[in-house]
């Protein structure tokens, strides 16, 4: 007999099952925690239902004492509660960015090469994840959250609230590792779970992390649909000898943004940021015969005879 | 001679002022505060040499002893710092809800009457509310913050910080009023702006407010991309027998669900949620000839030959 976290997880994992076509061998990323231990059991009960075979993955990525250990545990665990086959990856943490960055990065390197990993992600980050966002503030992009299904990732557990999964847990009397990562308050991730959002839920009186899942999963619908007229436009507009104009200044100002934002990227623009859209964007919605926009990489975008186009300045400014 | 602050203020009336047609007369909602204070001095600034008469309309709520000398001080400052007119308007705060926003329905109410009433919202406050829709949780409506422009009000600063507008005054030499009720921990607002926002800030290495504003700013210009091409949508898909599914199912959900919203609410449907609007999408859009869906007010949407419509049931549920 099971109780209603495992089953609410196990429905999570049916539900996204459904919305996916899922490889005949599911492989579940597991560390151990409250999360992906509740995330492999609901993927094995439900997976052998459907008729897959059920790989759980573990990295070690060798940054705390008994790294090793830990990790030959989770894999044990995961098998216990199902799994076929339970593997440990060994992994380094190197690179550019935070200790966190680096770490997720690495995470993500040595679970590659499948079709379908499932992650752990709860409710509970996917808020974090949105405030983090938000914080940075580059619109509708940055406070979509993470997507439920970005291939090979998958997060059947977005709508499932960390309570659960630790209940999971409790009624499968399985005993969960914390990572003692998840209490280090230099982490940004961390204080916002242990400070920002608590306080946010007292302020607020409660439901706030269900509250930014909800908005997230709606602007990452609106962002989807604003992409699919995007691309339309921009078939329309685009050509050869650059982007017409006037097919341009038909449309929104988010519309146009985003189709300058793919016929820059297109046109081998990089580190575009939000005033250099803008710049261009005026070369439309406010034209009055302005010069270029000078743009990274010596790249110019201007506007002659009801067109667009980019070029390239190799070293001084003409003109 | 005036500063830098003083000059920000300005810039941003003067911006503002080219992006609306303003009447001959421009009113300007002064509570004594810092940035009332600001905004009035720049809006008779700019709005003299642009040939407007400019009125300072000051509301006088009655909440607090002394607040008639309250208003009849910023009244006075208004005029000293260069309004043509000042008014006060004594209100009574009556109606439904929280203190906050009985208060604010009663202000909007004592201001109503005039083509254009600039209001002194700032970044900060644009951030607040930001946070606050946040909480609420339904999608890019929620987190859009203020609008610049909802006539009859106009919001000149909300790009502007509060410490610009203190700034301001002191470049002034005048004093603003500290209104008691903005250091209440009991009012929801007054906790987001003295410890939710200064947490973020910290946690995230500041830049919280401007994120958030710049974040409300493009969801705004997304939502009305949306309501733009819904408005498109219905037009093609609605006709007197009801709504074209087949129309409606070759776009994407986002798009879909605001047709539906519009069309719901043109059929007489309140009080409608994200649930009932998902629930009529899926007559569209997960169709398996499923019955009606029943809506507030005794109403039920339902598909048949390919359309949807809307019809009553008195009383009893039929069939």
């Amino acid at each position: 007999m099971t109780g209603k976290a495992v089953a609410a997880v196990r429905r999570a994992v049916r539900e996204f099952l459904e919305t996916v076509e899922a490889p005949a061998e599911l492989c579940v990323a597991v560390s151990g925690g409250a999360d992906s231990l509740a995330l492999a059991e609901a993927t094995a009960y439900v997976g052998h239902h459907r008729g897959h075979r059920v790989r759980a993955l573990v990295v070690d990525h060798g940054l705390q004492d008994g790294s090793a250990k830990i990790a030959r545990d989770a894999a044990e665990a995961a098998k216990s509660l199902g799994a076929d086959e339970a593997e440990v990856r060994r992994t380094e943490v190197t690179g550019p960015g935070g200790p966190e960055a680096a770490a997720r990065k690495a995470r993500y390197r040595a679970l590659a090469g499948h079709d379908l990993v499932l992650l752990g992600h709860t409710l509970d980050d996917q808020a974090e994840t949105v405030l983090l966002g938000l914080g940075r503030g580059s619109g509708a992009r940055s406070v979509a959250g993470m997507r439920p299904h970005d291939p090979p990732w998958g997060r059947p557990l977005l709508a499932v609230p960390r309570a659960t999964t630790r209940a999971a847990c409790a009624e499968l009397g399985v005993e969960p590792w914390d990572d003692p990562h998840n209490a280090e308050p230099r982490f940004t991730r961390v204080r916002l779970r242990t400070e920002v959002l608590p306080l946010l839920e007292d302020v607020l009186n409660g439901g706030v992390a269900g509250a930014l899942a909800r908005t997230a999963a709606q602007l990452r619908e609106d962002s989807e649909a604003l992409d699919t007229s995007a691309d339309r436009i921009f078939t329309r507009a685009g050509g050869p000898d650059g982007l017409d104009v006037a097919v341009l200044a038909a449309e929104p100002a988010a519309l146009r943004r985003r189709v300058l934002r793919r016929w820059l990227l297109a046109s081998g623009v990089r580190e575009l940021t939000d005033a250099h859209l803008r710049a261009v964007d005026a070369l439309v919605a406010r034209w009055r015969g302005q010069g270029g926009v000078w743009l990274p990489g010596n790249l110019e975008a201007r506007r002659a005879h009801g067109r667009l186009c980019v070029i390239s300045q190799p070293t001084t400014r003409g003109e």
